[in-house]
Order: structure tokens, then C-alpha cells, then sequence
């Protein structure tokens, strides 16, 4: 299909194109690319080859260190962006194939690229969307009877993070010190984090712009959601449970949140859209939407640690347990008036299947601490130690190909010194 | 003292010499200026003024359209900045005085220019830090004794906010539509927020940047603390009621925050600092310090409604009523190794004095709903009716001069149409 070359199992087919940022070491200029098996298509390189009615005006954006501009361009920008990869990529096209001095200076090698933050994050949000999960923390902190809150099912729970501190995969994330106080009889602590976590999470990319005061309406909310990553909230547990009341947490999450470096667009996941989890009770009208956009999105983490030769699989998730839909998350974000802009980050909450192999946190796989995690070689963890990796891995299975999201790793360095 | 004349009640003497981004009719480019009486002395125009050691090679910081660059250049950088402004604006120095070409291109009467927001803001952290504020909100939704909660005077409680939302004073602000249950024996619905707020506070800029994974220690804290600004925040109490367990104020907080255009720099708030209020318990040993970093900063609130003549005044507090000083929410929320930017903005929570006159919120003044506040005119209020106008005004009283912030205000506009 392409006339590059793309392995069955690549997360990277023609099918995909998933947008980063990106240099090499003889261009340290950071430029948007997009992933196409093996290599980047470096689009400062190629950016005349887009000359469409919505982008011949706007090649600039190809050639910005980050995605932002071409974020909030919107939906017809988007899609001529796609249908041009599409055609320079395809095999019965000779402008890029046959031209031998083009494609040595657009192709790039992943293997030699460096990916940076795809976009500047203006803000962060994160949601709580996942019922398992939720379900699952308020067992453990309350009991199955209250474990939803009353809020829960009526509307989908978030808070504003800190958008400084997320960083690409590949950043080593340090294990924060906090404050604690794990005995109540006992004054509060600082010592480095003794219950540090990962949880498992998507988050979408926002596109254009809205004004203050102009609530963004349910018919809408698709033409503002550019492309979804990976992203790992990392947590601190006990750090949360002594400051997150009444204003929720703060120092627990901001310490860091890592992403997948390539953004894969809304045009190549809708192929795996599924329909929306049944919600009961029924959303108010704001929040109701009967096209489907649940995704059928298939997750799994592993962590590699001292003692183990390869990285050991301890969760498989997917996507579609998403109790909210991403178009229910930003219209109620946005339904007291609250503006976004382009590059603004909205990530899903961790995503905890049914069973106990698919819980997107060490909190949830460990229950609390009451459980071990069976990494093999009798290698076990409860919270993450120093010099775990966590990887996370996503993709949606095609007829013979694969939309892939890569990986989006962290490896635990130790607190620094007190 | 400085040629220019300046009324004895003026906010902005040659003592204060605070920093904003405006524009004028005749030039719409937004650039840095700085509040001398009347005037604004337009930075761009002067910029090769600032020739000393710290500044000569970053000149270039007078021409941006935000303030970032030049917070992001350090403590001192904005010294020297400070003595070159005193000293071209002295009496006795004739570079500007004598020169009636440059005068007369460097000086903008306030009148004519528009304020705009003066640094773009990465993030934006809302504190929760008068106690004074805590234990009143404490009362209402719990009862006295157990007011603050365990975690209130062992750290600074807050939690991340809203940036893209962050206005310049002046900026019309839409009551927001929201989800509320006011009755748990039936379902949520959507509305015009019924009990719409404002917040006094302050809040101070972040300087230069740090690194993700190296705390700001509390010997440094003043290093990244440019200066300070009047600041509402805007709340929905029904919204943020329903909302806000377990992760906090989310869509009650994000319609809008205001904050007053002139950044009065820490420079110029030193003379007015007075000793830090005694905490007990004593804080942790990385939360500690000695030197007075609290603030004498009169803070008053009116009212312009319907039926007036003129703003009524409704409450008169001070700064000087917090429990947390800025240093160490600074040092508490970089403990994890969260890193900071330059135009980051922290505010300090409501600051509410120990009278019934000189609380910060509606909220606290009509007590939850238990009272009217008199306007005068036979005009009450309880929560904020479309078309009021807030207005805060925060000055520090000096010897026959005072070094004040302005005003900052926002006028309640009618809900969006649902
Ligand atoms: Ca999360
Ligand atoms: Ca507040
Ligand atoms: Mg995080
Ligand atoms: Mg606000
Ligand atoms: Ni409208």
C-alpha cells in the first residue's frame, strides 16, 4: 500500500500517520513528522507537497517546533493533511518515490530521531473515567455499597493538573518526596515516597481554539479533538491521602506525567470506534451523544526491573472501558464557559478492566498493598522501586495491520536528597 | 522625586513602579510599560536606557508583548531595571526630563491605553492559605471544632487551576451554566449558576525556571518571586458543591479569574513587609524560615449594582491574613520536583480578616446564604446578580506616598443561552 516497507505488526501503517515532533543529530531543529513503519516523514521537508485548498496557505505549520498551529487549523485541515500523507506514501505515486533526492532528505530512521512533547500543553486536565477504577479505589478507601460517589455516574469527574511537568517518553521520572503522615497519632513527615505508582491513561489532544463565555455544545465537540496519545499519571499515594481534602490532589500529581510521542489522529482511530458503554442513569442532555466514540483500544503495561531479563507483563487493559466519551469530558469541561486553545491536554483517568489482570495501577494490581505482583525470576512488587521501568504499549488491531500508539515509558530514578 | 507629577493617593509613585503589557489607539502592538502617576512609560521606546550588566544584552525583554523574558531573567535583572526606572524618572536626572522628543514617545497617559494580560501564563495554582477564610468555610459546611481539616496547618493546601482563563481586570465575566443537585432527593440539573462568587486574593508570578525533578528550596524561594498582583477568583458554590469530591473545584473555578493589570514587584512591596503570622504547629524544618515574608497590604472590595450611584463598599481585609506566606507555598509545591515557569501565577486563597466586615467572598458575607448585605439605596445582596461590577482595590501605606496595585474588576454578564 505504501511504497515503504511496514512489517504486519508495525504500530505504524499507512493506516496510522500519528503526527510527533521530532530532531536528529545532524538537525537539532525540532520539526513535525509523521511515523510510517521504520521511519519519519520529516514534513519541513515535504511541507510544498500540501497544497490543498485548507493547507497551501498554512505550510508553515509544518515547519514549527511543536504541533500546535496544526492543531488548531481543524477538522478540514486535518483531513487534507491525511489524504495528502496518504497519496505522497502510496505505492502508485512517484513524487516521493521516485524522486531518490527527496526521500533521502524526508525519511528519517526512528531509530536515529529524537521525539520531544508534541505540543505545548497550555493546560492539563485530567478526567476519572474509567468505572472500574473507580469502583475499585472506592472499595478500597470506602466500601462497595458507596464506593461511586453520587457525582459519578452524573456527570465525568476531573481536575486541572499541572501542564509544566508532562514530558515525553523516555524522560526518567524521579521519585518525589512528600508530605506525609501515614500514622494519624503521629505528626506529618517529608521522606521520599513510599507508595510511588503509575496509572494507565489515554489522553486526547485539543484543536482549535474556543472564546471565553462560549461553552463548546455537544454537535461540536468532535471538530476540537485533534488525536489521542498514551500518557502516564504518575502518583504519589501516600503524598494524595494526606493533602487531597478538600481541594483534591496537588503535590501527588504534579511531580510529572509522561506521553507517547506520536499523536494518533481521530481519522485513523474511527475504524475502531465502538459503541459508548451504557450509561445509567441517562446523562442530562448536554451530555448525551448517540454516535459512537468509544474506541476499541487495546493497552498493556509492563515493568522491567532489577533481576528480570525482559520486561514482565502485569496488565492488560483497553480503552473501551471508558464509562465517558471524550466529546461528554470536553463539552462539560467547557459548559460553564471555560476556553481551550490548540495543544491543551485531556487525559482519560486510569483505565481498569473488569478483572484483576487488567487494573491500570500498581494500587489496584497489589489491592491496596494487601497483594503482590508476580514480575517472575521471584522478582514481586506492591508500588513501583527505584529503577523500574513502566512501559505502556497501545494499539488497535486492523484487518492485517495495526493503529499503533508506540510506547510511552518512565524509569524511576530515587528521590532527590532531602 | 520624579518629574513627572504624581497625586499624594496615586498607587503608583516612583516607590512602586509596577509592570503591565498595554497598547494604545495608535499602536495596537501590546508591549511592556511601567504605571508612573498617570502615565505609563512605554519600556519598548526607553529600552536602550538599560544598560547596565544584568540587562544590556537582554534589552530585547522591553519589546515582548508579555512580561515572561523579563521575569524569566531574575532577581538581579529586575534590581537594575528597578534603578535605571528611579533613576531616568528622578527629578534630577535629565536623560528623560530635558528631552522633550523622547519624552513625549515614552510617556502614555493610562487613560488612552488598554491593559492586557501581563504574562502568558503556563499554569496557575490557587492556594487556600488565610485561615481566617478555612475556618469560616469550615464552619458553614462542618462545625467549628473540626473547621480545618488535620492536613490545613501542616502544609499549604491548594490546587492546580485554570490558566487559559485568566483575564486582565476589566474583562466582562459570564455567570456559567453548570450541573447542581441542591436537592439529593432528586436528580442534577443544568442551570444558571444559582450562587455565583467572587474570591479575593492576591497572587504572585513566578521568575526563573526550574528544572522537573529539583524542588525550589526555601533559601532560594525568593529568587523566583517577581511580584505580585490583586486577583478574583471567580466560584460557582453549586457547582463546586455537587462537584468537588473527591478531586477538587473543576468547572466551579473554570469559567474565569481575574487579575489587575499592574505587576508590583517584590522590590517595592519590601518596605511593607511585617513579621510572618505565628504557626502552630511549628511547620516542617524544609517549610521553615525567619525573615518576615508576610505583606501590609490593604485589600478592600465594592460593589456597583443596579439602583447605586456609586460602588458600595462591602468588605476591607488585608493580605496580612495569611497563614502561609508565598515563599512557602513556592517551596511546598516544588517539593516533589515539580518545575516552575516564568509567568507561572499562584494565588493565595480568599484572604478573609477576623471581622464580619472583612471577609473575602460572598459566601462568608451573607454566611452561606443567612444574610443580606446591604448595599445602601435599600439595595441587598446575598450571591452576585447579573450586571454587578466587583471591584478590589490593594494598596500599601507608606510614609506620604503609597505603592498600590490598582484596581481590579469584573462585571457579571448573563448567563450563556442553554
Ligand atoms: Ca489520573
Ligand atoms: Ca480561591
Ligand atoms: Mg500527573
Ligand atoms: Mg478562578
Ligand atoms: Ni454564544
Amino acid at each position: 500500500m505504501s511504497f515503504i516497507t511496514v512489517a504486519p505488526d508495525s504500530d505504524f501503517p499507512i493506516q496510522n500517520l500519528p503526527y510527533g515532533i521530532f530532531s536528529t543529530p545532524d538537525n537539532s531543529e525540532r520539526r513535525p513528522g509523521v511515523a510510517i513503519g521504520e521511519y519519519i516523514l520529516d514534513l519541513s521537508v515535504v511541507k510544498h507537497l500540501f497544497d490543498g485548498p485548507a493547507l497551501r496557505g498554512r505550510q508553515d505549520v509544518f515547519e514549527q517546533s511543536t504541533l500546535n498551529a496544526f492543531m488548531g487549523l481543524g477538522r478540514a485541515a486535518w483531513s487534507e493533511a491525511r489524504e495528502t500523507l496518504q497519496r505522497i506514501l502510496s505505492d502508485s505515486e512517484p513524487v516521493l518515490r521516485d524522486n531518490a533526492d527527496l526521500r533521502s532528505r524526508a525519511l528519517v530512521s526512528q531509530k536515529t530521531a529524537t521525539m520531544h512533547i508534541p505540543a505545548s500543553i497550555g493546560d492539563y486536565t485530567d478526567f476519572y473515567s474509567s468505572k472500574n477504577h473507580a469502583y475499585n479505589v472506592g472499595c478500597m478507601f470506602r466500601d462497595p455499597a458507596t464506593a461511586l460517589n453520587p457525582n459519578w455516574t452524573c456527570l465525568p469527574v476531573g481536575y486541572h493538573g499541572r501542564s509544566s511537568s508532562v514530558v515525553v517518553s523516555g524522560t526518567p521520572m524521579r521519585r518525589p518526596n512528600g508530605q506525609t503522615r501515614p500514622d494519624d497519632s503521629k505528626p506529618p513527615s517529608v521522606t521520599p515516597c513510599r507508595l510511588f505508582d503509575f496509572e494507565l491513561e489515554m489522553a486526547f489532544f485539543v484543536g482549535p481554539a474556543t472564546q471565553l463565555g462560549e461553552p463548546i455544545p455537544m454537535e461540536r465537540a468532535e471538530d476540537h479533538i485533534f488525536g489521542m496519545v498514551l500518557m502516564n499519571d504518575w502518583s504519589a499515594r501516600d503524598i494524595q491521602k494526606w493533602e487531597y481534602v478538600p481541594l483534591g490532589p496537588f503535590t501527588a500529581k504534579n511531580l510529572g506525567t509522561t506521553i507517547s510521542p506520536w499523536v494518533v489522529t481521530m481519522d485513523a482511530l474511527k475504524p475502531f470506534a465502538i459503541p459508548n458503554m451504557q450509561q445509567d442513569p441517562a446523562p442530562l442532555p448536554y451530555l448525551r451523544h448517540e454516535d459512537p466514540y468509544n474506541f476499541d483500544i487495546t493497552l498493556d503495561v509492563s515493568l522491567m526491573a532489577d533481576g528480570l531479563s525482559k520486561p514482565a507483563p502485569i496488565a492488560k487493559s483497553n480503552f473501551k472501558y471508558m464509562y465517558w466519551t471524550m466529546k461528554q469530558q470536553l463539552v462539560h469541561h467547557t459548559l460553564t464557559g471555560c476556553n481551550v486553545n490548540p495543544g491543551d491536554l485531556l487525559g482519560s483517568g486510569t483505565i481498569s478492566g473488569e478483572t484483576s489482570d487488567s487494573y491500570g495501577s500498581m494500587l489496584e494490581l497489589c489491592w491496596k498493598g494487601t497483594k503482590v505482583v508476580e514480575l517472575g525470576n521471584g522478582v514481586t512488587r506492591k508500588f513501583l522501586q527505584d529503577g523500574d521501568e513502566v512501559i505502556f504499549h497501545g494499539f488497535c488491531e486492523g484487518n492485517g495491520y495495526r493503529v499503533g500508539f508506540g510506547t510511552c515509558t518512565g524509569k524511576v530514578l530515587p528521590a532527590h536528597p532531602l
